[in-house]
Order: C-alpha cells, then structure tokens, then sequence
C-alpha cells in the first residue's frame, strides 16, 4: 500500500468522527437557540445516540488498524506524522473512557442545559439539583477513567487545555492575586468613575446592528456565520464555512452586548481562519481553550476597550444611538475600564475577572478533592465569592447557576480563561512590537494588519501546537503573567490613578 | 431469553436509526432556515455520513438478528408483530440500496437543495442542471435496485405511497380529468370573482400573529414545534415534541401565507399526534403520504375555505389588518375558492391543483421511462401546462424551478398530493356524518371536534396501516374519487354558477 493511500484512508474514517462532532454541534445550537421546550427529551436521546456512535467510531479496530498502517507510511517530523500523533492523543484518551459512560455523559448533558435554564431562570437551584448531581458523579468517573494513577481533576484540566496542572495553576492565580488584590482594594478607595457614557437606553436592533457591523469590520465572516440569541453567549463549528456565534444584551448598557459580540466574533474569526485544507483533519480545530480565549479577550479588551479603537468606532455610535451623539473616546475610556468587585463574570472588568475564574477553580478543586458534595455548592460559591472579591449573590441565578458550563458537563474549564487572558497579554505586547504603529491602525478601523498577524501566529498552526508553544514561536517567551499584569496595572494608574509595583 | 427481552433488544437498535434519521432531519431544517452560504459543502458532508452511518445500521448483521429474536418472541397479529412487521419491509428495502448509493444520494441531496435555491432565485436552469442529472442518474439507480425484476417508477412511487403504481394512476388521474377539464373550461367562460377581500397590504409581522394564532386555534403546539420562514414551507418532525413548520408570504394577498400555514399546521397536527407510547418505533410516523396530505389539506381547504370557518376567522382578521375592517365572510368567500388555471402549484385552487400533479406526473413517468433527459425538462415542464391547464410559465422559477422535490432526491413524490385531496373528500364527508353540525362548530372556533375524530380514526395508528386501509376503516368504503368530485362540482356551482355532472 502506498504511503499517500494508508494516510488517505485514514484521513477518510477521521472525517467520519469529525462530521460526527460538527452534526452534534448543529443539534446542540439548535437546541439552545431554537428548539421547542417539549424537544428536549427527544434531543437527548438523538445526541446520545450521535455521541455514542462517535465514541464507538474513535475506539474501533477500523481506525486504529488505519492508524497502524498510516503511521508506517509516513515521515517522521512531517506534517502528516502531526495529524497522526494529534489523533493517537485523541483516540488514546477515547479509549480510556467505557461507551456506557459517553452515552450517559451526553444524555446527563442534556438534561442539565434544560434544567439549569429552568432553574437559571426561576432561581432555583433545586430544579437543577440532581442534574448536576449526575453530571459530577459521571464527570468524577470520566476523570479517574482518564487519569489512571494520575490526579482527576488534572486529567479535566488537561481536556481543556494541554499540559494544565493544578499545581501549575495554584501559583498562577497566587501571582496574579498578590498583585491584583491590593490594586482592587486600591482602586475601591479612589474615586469611581463615570460609566453614564456607556449607561442609558439602547434599543435591541440598533444594537445588533452596531455590534454586527463592528464584527464584520473585525473580519468575521457573515457568509460562513451568523449572530444568534442565546441565555450564554458562546461560538461554536459547524465545520468549514460554518462559524456561529450568540449574543445577549441590555437595553441600558451597551457593554454586555457590545463586548460579548467582540469576545465570541474573537473566537469565531480564530476558527473561521483554521486552514481551510485541513478540514475534516485532526489538526483542524482550536488549539487548547486558553489560547481560544486569548483571541477572544484580544479583541474584546486589547482592542475594544482601547481608546484608539473608539477613535473609529465613535461615529458609528452616535448614528446608531443619536442619544449619545454627545459621548467622546475620552469619555468612554473609563467607562470601559472600570475595576470593581462584581458578581457576573462574562461582565466582569479584566482585572477582577481572574478573581472570578479563581472562585470557579477553588470551587471545583474542592469539588474534585471529594470533600463536598452538590447540595452545599450555593453557599461555598457565595462563601469564596465574598473570600476573594468581597461581594455575594443576592440571587442564586447571579450565584452557582450564573454559568452554563457544568449544566454542558464542563468542568476543569474555567481556568482556561485566566490562560488565555495571560496569552492574551503576551501576545498583543508582542504584535505591537511587531506591527509598528498599531493605535493609529485602530483609530481608523484598519483592523486587518492585526489579524493576518494572528492568522500567521495562532490561526493557521491549527492544533499542530500547543498554546505554550505557540506562545514560545510567536514572542520568543514562555508564557508568563507578567504581560497581563502590567497592561491591568496601567490601566489601573491611568483611570484610577492608583500605582501598584508589578 | 425472555419475549419481553429481545424484543426490547430490537427497538432499541431501532432507536438508534430513528435517532440518526431526526437528527438529519434538524440538520436539514438548519440547512433551509439558518445556514450561512459557505457552509453548504461541509453541511453535504456531514449528512452524508449520518445517511451513510443509519443505513449500515439499517442494514447490520446486529439489526438483522435482533429482528429474528424478536419475531420468535411476540404474538402473531400483536402490536409488536405489526412494530417487527413494517421494520421488515424497512430493512428489506434498505438492503437493496448499495451503501455507496446512499451516501452518494445524500451529498447530491445536499448539493442539490443548494444549487436549486440559486437557480431558482436567479431564474437560471443552468445553475442546477449538473445537480438535477446526477440526481436523476442516482435515483433511476435507486428505483432499479427497489423494483427488481419490477417498474422502477412504481419503487419510488411506492416510496411515498404504499402499493401506489403507474398503472392505477393513469386512471386516477384520467377519471379526474373527465370532470376537472370541462369544468374548468366551463369556468373560465363564467364570470370571474372578485378577489380584493383576500387582496391588499399585509404586513409580515400581523400575518404572522394571525397565522399563529389560527395554527393555535386549530391545536397546534407551539411548545413542540415553532414556526420559520423558508423558500418553499414544510413540516418536519425531530421526534416526540418537537414538530417544526415552516412558511412564506407576500405583502399583497393573505392567502399564500395563511393557507400555508394552515396546511404546515395540518401536517403538524398528524405528527404531533402520534402515539407518545411509541416514539422511536417502527410504526411512530405518519402513514404513506397520501394520508398526510389529506390532513393538510383539510384544515387548509375543507376548513379554512368554507363561509364557517370565517365565521370565526373574520373578527380576527379584521383586528390584523385594520385596513379590512369592511370584509365579511360571504364576500371572502368566492376569493378563497377560485378556480382558474395558473402557474404555482403551491397557490393553486383545489380543483386545478391537481393538473398540476399531473403535469410532474406526466413528465416525471417519460423522465424514468427514459425518454428524455435532463437538458429537456424546462420545455417538457412547460408544454405539459400548455396541455393540461393551457398557461405557460414566462420565468423559469414559476416553471419546471418552482418545486423543492426534485431538488432534494424526491422522485414519484408528486402523486401523493392529489391522493391526499381524494382521502381529504371521503374522512371529511365521514366526520361531517360523525360530528353532527360541524359547520356550527367551524363557526365558533371549535375545531377540537375534528381533530379529535382525526386523532381517533388516522393520527393514533401512526404507520400500522396503508393510507387505503385506514380510508376503508374510517368511512366503511373503498377510497374513491366521487367524494373530491362532489365536492370541486359543488363549489364551481356556488361560485360560478357552473353545473358539471360528476
């Protein structure tokens, strides 16, 4: 058998699963934009079946007899021994987990979305309850199936973010907290500062408007997208030409939608650069989460959030809201980087925003520890809650139930947020080095230079590498939270006026 | 093992197939309502392998002694007879389609549906010829490999229909034509009605309210199913609960829309009243085609065209569209039951309706006869109206573009529709007789009545029985084309004063 044909074969039961993911995510979307409440159950069913299916087309003898046969027809170090390296690593973690465990985990999944939406929107934990009950019981299976000898919650971790360890992660958000702690309590003691140009009546067209043509400006690409409302914005794959992303907002704050339209058009502009030739391979996907959430954090914060980027965007502010025809760029730019304890994390600022990911990680550490158990998870939320930031829920739907990720059935994800926000950092210090003057690039919306800088950077490896690597290739550093707290520290000088050493 | 057991073993491998034939049924509904343009070709993909994956399930060794446990383990003439006896046929007739035949079908399904929606918006047969001639080529396989030693438009006629054939619907066709043709003449020589109670400005978003609001009325739930726009409406099933409809409209005339939705929503109606107890059975779906159509069909025509419907509609109608106040239901009348010959099947009155089925028909035998081809269809398509109903379509989008079927593999599909109009005729007459004053009812809003008798007598035996038998169950007769007749006759005399022996 010839080389090109063992690979060939291979890639052709590959694209099976990976058609498989792409259906599954196409029933997942609909089912949280558009299905009917009475479909749930049914929908369960199917996504278990797909789910199961998938499962057993990734631990069968077909594929790995491919697998076995590819791999002799290929060069060591080529990009052809990548794709098939990245998919031993896949089918090997497959492997690991019983198909009686993937059929339960997605049908638990789906029963948790429902309920945790039910719940979400009654404020009532009790309705979500003995979901989540079975999504950490079979999520507690799922991780010691993975770790073998090995330390579950790291195995979750490692899911979502290649190589991440609990004790790597523990002195990550200790750094982050020796200096962000005393900037917070520093900045609570100053003046706060006007958030009126970013406060008032927004109507819900012109707002889709606005954030969908500051989207397209980004580069996202309508014609393989489309912006859907959902209760949690997210991003998701259809495959190539086929990149969504949702969207929530308020009719008296343009900074929920506004900035959750640049986070996930962020994420969707990520995929929708993916190379398109790899399509249906196994390098063709993200690389781990973090550095996901760098792309999107880049174009929420570093961009957004900047006063260059308002520059442009003022004008198309004023028309879409002729009531703020009045606001600056100098205006805004305090309104948009106001640093204050809070209790939602996706409207988090960016420096407290670690501190919410921190409770997230204490809390499913403790979660995974074995220690405690569903039914106490309200008041240790509340309780580290009011340990780290200082504030407590007066709703549960703004407490434990705020996020949608355990009712899907993902745990170990969170911190991948503080990864990316650290990527984020570094890598954006490194494409102002590398793009000369990218403040007047912004202030004219010429936005381009910075995503064909992230195209050749990030995008285009696909998952060749892994987000600490790429960060390596990309600034000639490893990773490190230095970036990111001197961007948080001199916004925190610039618009509060307090000086904190890093 | 228990009878109970392997019988249970077999509807379990069943409901897998089930799962995977809804879960391509929401990808479809994506694909027509939500998809952006450039994710078409990864959208054929994936529906592809869920195609190609439920039918070696289908097929499977595992099915196959599953079945054979299972029929050594029930009663003859049991419920679970009937369940094993139609996933026999099923099985048997996806064991004569080769695995590379569907696969194939699906992606030029797929393709297909894309360059219809093209060319048609575009009035451009060229843009969907290639696609239509493979889709030809791969259907003629098809009915090839399901007719064996018989005729290959009977399998696909019989696809649709059960025990449907050619030979018995010349005849059909031809006793309908004695009376629809000199009637029709004879019309077209009356005076013509007016139609400017159904004529005007109808904003979108009123008809909308409205056409929910009658689809509700008629029953129809909206928790388990929702309603969207598309290039030509449907109805499609996603398993228990979750029973989509789909509609278009014009500005300027109500009745595009609201005939179409009420005819979407009697579709829905039969689906979402199938027996719960049976989901992801063999027999959990609505019988042949025929039978569904004349579900639509009566809350469209039977109901929502006669002076008692309007009774109660008009009140409604009047607070939609202001500008309509005046109209009453003996003026609205004549202008929903015209009849004269025209171009959009879809739009088309009762009685030519089903000129137009025998035009595709017509051409669709001499296409599997094999006596044209492809390149031929537009003037085939157009000098088969110039016979049968005497218009010629002056775009190509009102002529041999205007239907979806072809595009999305539906050969021999045609003729359930005008079966369905002659089933309508004799279960409404029947349920008249049952029901008492049923125009009493209609005249007050209380459709329940009805939809109770439909429920009884069609919607609760979902597939046990052919649409003949449960025609012959329903009304103690044969089914027939003399109650459609009497009906058309009795209209044209109403409304035009035109008298035809039937």
């Amino acid at each position: 058998m010839s080389q090109s044909s063992a690979y060939s074969d291979f890639l052709k039961l590959w694209g099976i699963v990976t058609d498989l993911e792409h259906g599954s995510a196409v029933l997942q979307w609909d089912q949280e934009t558009r299905m009917p409440a009475k479909g749930a159950a049914a929908r369960g069913r199917i996504l278990a079946t797909v789910a199961g299916i998938r499962h057993d087309k990734m631990v069968s003898a077909e594929l790995c007899d491919a697998w076995n046969k590819a791999i002799d027809s290929v060069e060591a170090d080529s990009l052809e021994a990548a794709q098939l390296a990245k998919a031993k690593m896949l089918i090997d973690r497959e492997v690991k987990i019983p198909a009686e465990l993937a059929v339960a985990l997605a049908e638990a999944e789906s029963a948790g979305l429902h309920a945790w939406q039910h719940a979400r929107a009654e404020s009532d934990f009790a309705k979500f309850q003995k979901e989540l009950e079975q999504l950490v019981k079979l999520n507690r299976e799922k991780a010691s199936a993975l770790a073998g000898a090995g330390r579950p919650y790291d195995a979750l971790l490692d899911l979502y973010e290649e190589g991440s360890t609990e004790a790597d992660l523990v002195p990550m958000f200790a750094e982050l907290g020796d200096v962000l702690a005393p900037m917070i309590k520093a900045v609570g003691a100053s003046k706060p500062v006007d958030e009126s140009p970013a406060q008032g009546h927004f109507d819900p067209a012109a707002q889709k408007a606005y954030c969908k043509m500051i989207a397209a400006q980004m580069g996202y690409d309508f014609e393989a997208g489309r912006l859907d409302k959902t209760t949690h914005p997210f991003c998701t794959t259809f495959g190539q030409g086929d990149v969504r992303i949702t969207w929530r907002w308020q009719e008296n704050d343009i900074r929920p939608a506004m900035y959750g339209v640049m986070h996930e058009a962020g994420h969707g502009l990520y995929e929708q650069g993916l190379p398109s030739e790899w399509a249906r391979t196994p390098l063709w996907a993200a690389s781990g989460l973090g550095m996901h959430e760098s792309q999107s954090r880049m174009w929420e914060n570093m961009v957004g959030r900047s006063e260059a980027f308002w520059h442009w965007a003022m004008p198309h502010f004023h028309i879409a809201f002729p009531d703020k025809a009045d606001v600056t760029p100098e205006q805004m730019f305090p309104a948009l980087n106001t640093c204050k304890p809070s209790l939602i994390r996706v409207e988090a600022d960016e420096a407290t925003y670690n501190l919410h990911v921190a409770v997230r990680f204490e809390v499913e550490r403790q979660l995974f520890a074995g220690g405690v158990n569903v039914a106490e998870l309200p008041e240790l939320w509340d309780q580290t809650y009011e340990n780290l930031l200082g504030v407590r829920a007066e709703s549960i739907s703004d407490g434990v139930l705020q996020d949608i990720h355990w009712a899907m059935g993902a745990f170990g994800y969170f911190p991948t947020y503080t990864i990316g926000n650290l990527v984020c950092a570094q890598l954006f210090e490194q494409a102002r080095k590398d793009l000369g003057d990218l403040d007047s690039q912004l202030a004219v919306g010429e936005f381009d230079p910075l995503l064909q800088w992230l195209r050749s950077n990030v995008h285009q490896h696909g998952r060749r590498y892994s987000t600490k690597e790429m960060v390596q290739m990309a600034t000639g550093k490893p990773l490190s939270a230095q970036p990111l707290l001197s961007h948080l520290t001199a916004l925190a000088e610039r618009v509060y006026g307090v000086s904190i050493p890093v």
